[in-house]
């Protein structure tokens, strides 16, 4: 399906305003390095403007303060970015399975399907199972006993939605991801000196999913030990992110690739978790924090910002030294401590040596 | 299903001793802040004194040592955190799948199933395989040619068992783990210094899985390249672990979520491995070590005891001048050691002026 | 099946020189330390020379310059480990699945399915795929619309590869790995202060796999914004790997279990990350560039070489006060400088009084 519009149509839309009544078609989005004509890109950072000066891109989204700085087509608006993402929306509507229940999926009679859902090649409904208006479960999902689909949600092939969780509407599952999986609860027997062993608590709380989440491939996040786990609306969550039992993600905070969120951990609205950055268990992070990607909190953090923890890296022979260093840093804080206090000395007795002359 | 148990009726079954004749019915477990009238909950930390004076629980487990905090009923143990565990699991049985194959799985028929297994919806059970009493195939698994599963061992929907591999028995693997992937070997081959290409080494071993061991979601084992890879009784992994070819896991060692342990590794019993942890390749770590959250391990480690290996993080701006710092601490060590010289010419400059001053 | 090949049948297939005529009978690989009767292991590091003396191998893989070192039957060529592999893959031929569709598989009537192809229980290949020649499809994957998968390319048991995506030939894909999900791009919608989410931001590019490219269990792998995601011919990816959109790897380059790269990073051709190392998005890696593992790379790196960023382990109590040090860095250098400035004072002082008093 290719869809065409011109500026006019576009704003009429989604707003903003048309720099002139240019009849320019717009058809595909593209980004200012690689535009072909019929695309429009988004400008909103002046360290492109080379980039804005050469593009080939025919029509261009801008800040009003940006407007002069080109003589292409342009729709002006305060957050090009964003506008640029809905109108590629626009342009790219979501490909839409067709509405049914594919022959060889197994649906459990007990399972409510609401109008227009499409249930993929063998894709597994068990028992008790709600699924609202226009969900689409792609092929080989597995959705488990008692759980419950929200209105316009997709899962991707391949999701599997452990029994009792709740999702909510408009989320988009990706390939892979593990809903509502046992969170890793076990208390330590201890027959003997010799003899420990493990015994696992049984978890008994849920997943609770609000609307507008996306979750990304691979991702696991584990039902509550007693209480839930509970991701908030407009939750972002990337590929291969690890969220552990009784967690609460704050409503619109994106986490990125391979991070991991460990037991407990309540984090706040709006905040920014980098790519493979962890979070202990048992902590509370405020709203609009932000956590660089590969950084390990290990305290709660009360108060809005960006927080890091990174080893700077180095070639490999410099590293060697800076690895040695570190390991003697009490060393060389103590040592530094004894100089302080012979300098100390020293100034006392050059003070002494200078009274007795000038006396 | 709800079961609904007198405390003394709890003791008869798990033991420990009953405060009194408390008539008190308990149907279900809670934390101290959280649970309800009919719940038990656990105290074994007087950190949480202030939650057990206030909790709603109609009964609590306690130490000996903590039993006239609390005038609430109550089961005396020496471990309330297992006794919690146990007694969960007595209220909230697993839940048994439906035994007999399901219409829409595809079992080879040499294979071998053994009395009272589930196979489920869509599930691929392969030539050769042997499944053990009690076993339960969830949706969607994958069992390939020549494996092994051992009586009463549970697989949850979507797991892929590869071929050969072995699992004991009373094990519980999650959704999406992968046992028995082919290991990560290649061999670099040099034709000339412009071309060079890795050529596969097959990796012919297996994974062999002992009793009483449970798999997170997502998480990978790999096959052996020519010997097996082990894991031993009652080791416990999270979610989204991978373990390379050729490790070793020792019996009871508990490993938390996005941990990497490298090829060969060899790690002890009862060890603790925190998460998104990493540990080498051909390394030997003894019984009884914990891995901080997040440590990097580059060495073998032949002592029980706690390591630790993390950034300590700040906010970004004091971070940027912590990182510059490391950077340098090469030149900071090297310029205290010419400080510590001159402060030691200048001591012996004072010295010879007091002695002159003296004389 | 078993093969069985004298030394003289070996060296005629693969190359190299037979020690003596011997009619030693190889079936199959072993390690030094592990080899039977029957076995042939390879030596090329002098470390491992004990374990070559009482090796119980039948014969050994040896370079040139270490033929002298022992009496058994051997092989001699330049790379020992290299050819140790391709004999491997001589003697463990891979497993070959029957060719033909299996009559659980689903498969669209637009679908072309190019001979000698298997295709596994309950796959699903949808509309417009294309697979190649000794195509296997395993047990379980997902093909979506448009994509083409190349000649011999292997998918192993529930692998899901998303819409439109490109496979090349003689590629190896395990089990759970995720090819051409969505990438993670959002555009924060700023309403007001108070109102702020983030809106999806259509990702329509694809991924491109060339030739003999091998993806371990678990990764993900996630389609262009705008532009393709590409990995060169001769990648090959561990375990649980994120490749987030629009990146690009270069040829020959291997990536070990648990890395993660960012968004639009480029990477050289034959550089090797090690396990858990993180490189930030947007960066370029050159040429033969050695990442230790666990370190975070975050800027870019333009000259061959080995980068390293780890903090080294220590026993928890140490790396307490390691930590403690780190945080104030920047104090200790401050304080540093002040005592540099204090001694140059007495060091003035000192000239002073001893210029007084050789006056």
């Amino acid at each position: 399906m290719s869809v065409s519009l011109s500026l006019l149509e576009i704003t009429q839309q989604l707003g903003g305003s048309v720099s002139d009544s240019s009849a320019t078609l717009i058809n595909r989005v593209g980004s200012l390095a690689f535009a072909q004509d019929g695309a429009i890109s988004f400008f909103s950072d002046t360290k492109y403007t080379a980039q804005l000066k050469t593009t080939s891109a025919s029509a261009v989204i801008v800040k009003p303060e940006h407007a002069s700085l080109t003589s292409l087509p342009k729709i002006i608006t305060d957050n090009p970015y964003a506008y640029f993402a809905q109108l590629s929306q626009l342009l790219n509507p979501e490909y839409i399975e067709v509405a049914g229940i594919h022959t060889s999926a197994v649906v459990d009679p007990s399972a409510h399907i609401s109008e227009a859902c499409s249930v993929g090649v063998n894709a597994v409904i068990a028992a008790n199972v709600t699924l609202g208006k226009n969900v689409t479960i792609g092929a080989g999902c597995v959705i488990e006993r008692n759980s419950v689909i929200g209105d316009n949600t997709k899962l991707e092939a391949n999701v599997t939605i452990k029994y009792g969780s709740q999702v909510g509407q408009n989320c988009h599952l990706f390939s892979g991801c593990v809903i509502g999986n046992d969170g890793f609860g076990y208390a330590e027997n201890i027959v003997s000196d010799n003899q420990k062993y493990w015994v696992k608590i049984p978890q008994i709380g849920r997943v609770i999913i609000h609307d507008y989440v996306d979750i990304g491939a691979n991702t696991t996040i584990d039902r509550g030990a007693i209480d839930d786990t509970i991701i908030e609306e407009g939750v972002k969550l990337d590929n291969l992110i690890q969220i552990a039992h009784n967690c609460r993600i704050g409503a619109h905070t994106v986490i990125a690739g391979c991070v991991g969120i460990a037991g407990s951990a309540i984090i706040g609205q709006h905040c920014k978790i980098g790519g493979a950055a962890m979070i202990l268990g048992h902590l509370t992070i405020a709203d609009n924090v932000t956590i660089s990607p590969g950084s390990m909190i290990m305290r709660s953090i009360h108060k809005a910002g960006t927080y890091t923890a990174l080893m700077p890296f180095q070639e490999h022979e410099a590293w060697l030294k800076t690895a040695a260093n570190i390991r003697h840093l009490s060393q060389l804080t103590d040592k530094m401590g004894k100089l302080t206090d012979k300098i100390k000395v020293l100034e006392e007795a050059i003070e002494k040596l200078t009274s007795q002359r000038q006396t």
